[in-house]
């Protein structure tokens, strides 16, 4: 199968490299020094420095020859520039073909999950979405991962399925394709929660329960929004959020972790390549909250401490004097 | 009020200290060394080396003279000597106080959970267990932690909350016992799955999906007996085995980090001083998969390398090697 990929970036440069071993696989990127690295050097030295990539994994900066050879069209750009860089495709991309999103966040303003941009921008083509506690540089260097093919369409689950699943990499399917995209987008907010308890210093005891009690709102949340509370529990909510709050190299841990330790927002991300996309999603996650009434204490009190209305401490210590009702209260 | 605390291990004894500031409290064991201990040092060597106890607990080896004077019972002591230990209070126990369980495991050979051993001891007592990620060590190291009080009484659970709520520990109430229970229990099956990645060095995505897919057995048969999914989403469920996993001291995490690096079960229990309850819910885990007809992969699979049976190595390399189905499926 003619495989097209687009976008450079690690995870999806990692995903490319994977499928070129079974497939005619070509990796766009609007980058022509990456092009040419790739191509040329078979590394990706921005995005996974110290990795060698396969030989066969070739790349181009050419979108209409990308697009228009492809009978598998995976998007691996951020969420902010995801419509645009579809958009790009639509006078190229041929009849019917799936359009699988590796990206993980809500379109700014719209607040749209990737899948459902997929739908907008290219009408009659069955969207999917990969998702899951998948560290790139994990997988390229050989360890094995599980992960998630969320779409409704069975027949293109059942496919990629096939095409996605290595002894390296157990692709499970879910037809809840809200709950997975929205658990990807949003476990970044309890991410940074948990990341601020570490560098508080306020013990696992309370790690562990303020990352259960975030994905408790991640799942009321998702729940409002119409996905099923089961999948907040599984690979693509809690799979993801414990990678991440596992992972010595999570940057949305770094960032709750500098906070906590009472350095300012601003300052922390000054000295981050890349981006922590928890910074921008836990607004949404308030606003969302609003929309559907919902309290979301944890959410609230991550938002105020990034805005710098309050500070990491206060913000542990304003949690810890709520008093508790029944579990399934809101804290 | 007159509370009595039953057994002076780390956890009992933390209680007690919690509690006796507000409430005249009496803590029992049947060792004399560690009543003279805590009533002539205020410490307790054994289970909390390196703690002071404040002065005010008080601690005897009469059990008549500890349950006769209580309003409200607490057991502390392990399951496997938590029927016998709750025989010898029958004939003192005034009436209609409240039975408040302290201890995580199955009764070895019935499978019951310990407020069934309540109800059947001590009829007519409301039971109650005290549960969710508590790592005593911390809470008496004067950190912030949350757990829950589960009973099916409403007013009971309203007064257990008011005398147990702190500054330090946060209670929540959850009426479903079944659920909070086998969440304490079951889950140091997936502790030693999750030690065993890490002895292993599997890295933190199959960390991440094996404690995922891990939750979803323990969600699986613990809804089979009676509890509500959620409940196992929760603090006595996830927070519980996400303390566990987090705590470099958990001693299920140990042994299956032991047996991850190629060592033998009874080479690891042997240089132990504490037991690690995972080693006896396992099998039990299975028996109670084969009852109500579930596949608990992950359980069967931790329980053959128990056994010697296959190795960590090869325990993963199968689990890695079974095709991956839907999400909602066994494995």
């Amino acid at each position: 199968m003619r495989i097209s990929i687009l976008g450079a970036g690690s995870w999806g440069t990692t995903v490319a490299a994977l499928v070129c071993k079974r497939h005619d696989t070509l990796l766009w990127t609007r980058d022509p020094g990456i092009v040419e690295e790739i191509n040329d050097k078979h590394h990706n030295q921005v995005y996974l420095p110290g990795f060698a990539l396969p030989e066969a994994l070739t790349a181009t900066h050419d979108m209409e020859a990308a697009v228009s050879r492809a009978q598998l069209l995976i998007i691996g750009v951020p969420s902010h520039v995801f419509r645009g860089v579809l958009g790009r495709t639509a006078d190229h991309v041929p009849p019917w073909i799936p359009v699988v999103s590796l990206a993980k966040g809500l379109e700014h303003g719209t607040h749209l999950r990737m899948t459902q941009i997929i739908e907008q921008v290219l009408p009659g083509h069955p969207a999917a979405a990969l998702t899951g506690p998948n560290l790139a540089r994990e997988i390229l260097a050989g360890k094995a991962a599980a992960a998630v093919i969320a779409t409704e369409n069975p027949s293109v689950a059942g496919m990629l399925q096939t095409i996605l699943q290595r002894g390296l990499l157990r692709v499970y399917t879910n037809d809840d394709v809200t709950g997975c995209e929205l658990g990807g987008a949003l476990k970044n907010v309890v991410a940074i929660a948990a990341g601020m308890a570490e560098g508080l210093g306020v013990g696992d005891n309370t790690r562990a329960a303020v990352i259960t009690r975030g994905l408790a709102e991640l799942t009321q949340l998702g729940a409002a929004m119409g996905g099923k509370a089961a999948t907040f529990a599984g690979l693509t909510g809690l799979g993801d959020l414990l990678a991440t709050c596992l992972s010595p190299h999570s940057r949305n841990r770094h960032v709750g972790e500098q906070l906590g330790k009472g350095r300012v927002l601003g300052d922390v991300l000054a000295e981050m390549v890349m981006v922590a996309e928890g910074v921008s999603t836990t607004p949404v996650a308030v606003q969302l909250g609003d929309r559907h009434g919902l309290e979301l204490p944890i959410c609230r009190i991550i938002n105020q401490v990034l805005t710098g209305e309050t500070t990491a401490r206060d913000a542990y210590a304003d949690l810890r004097h709520t008093p508790a009702g029944t579990e399934s209260g809101p804290w």
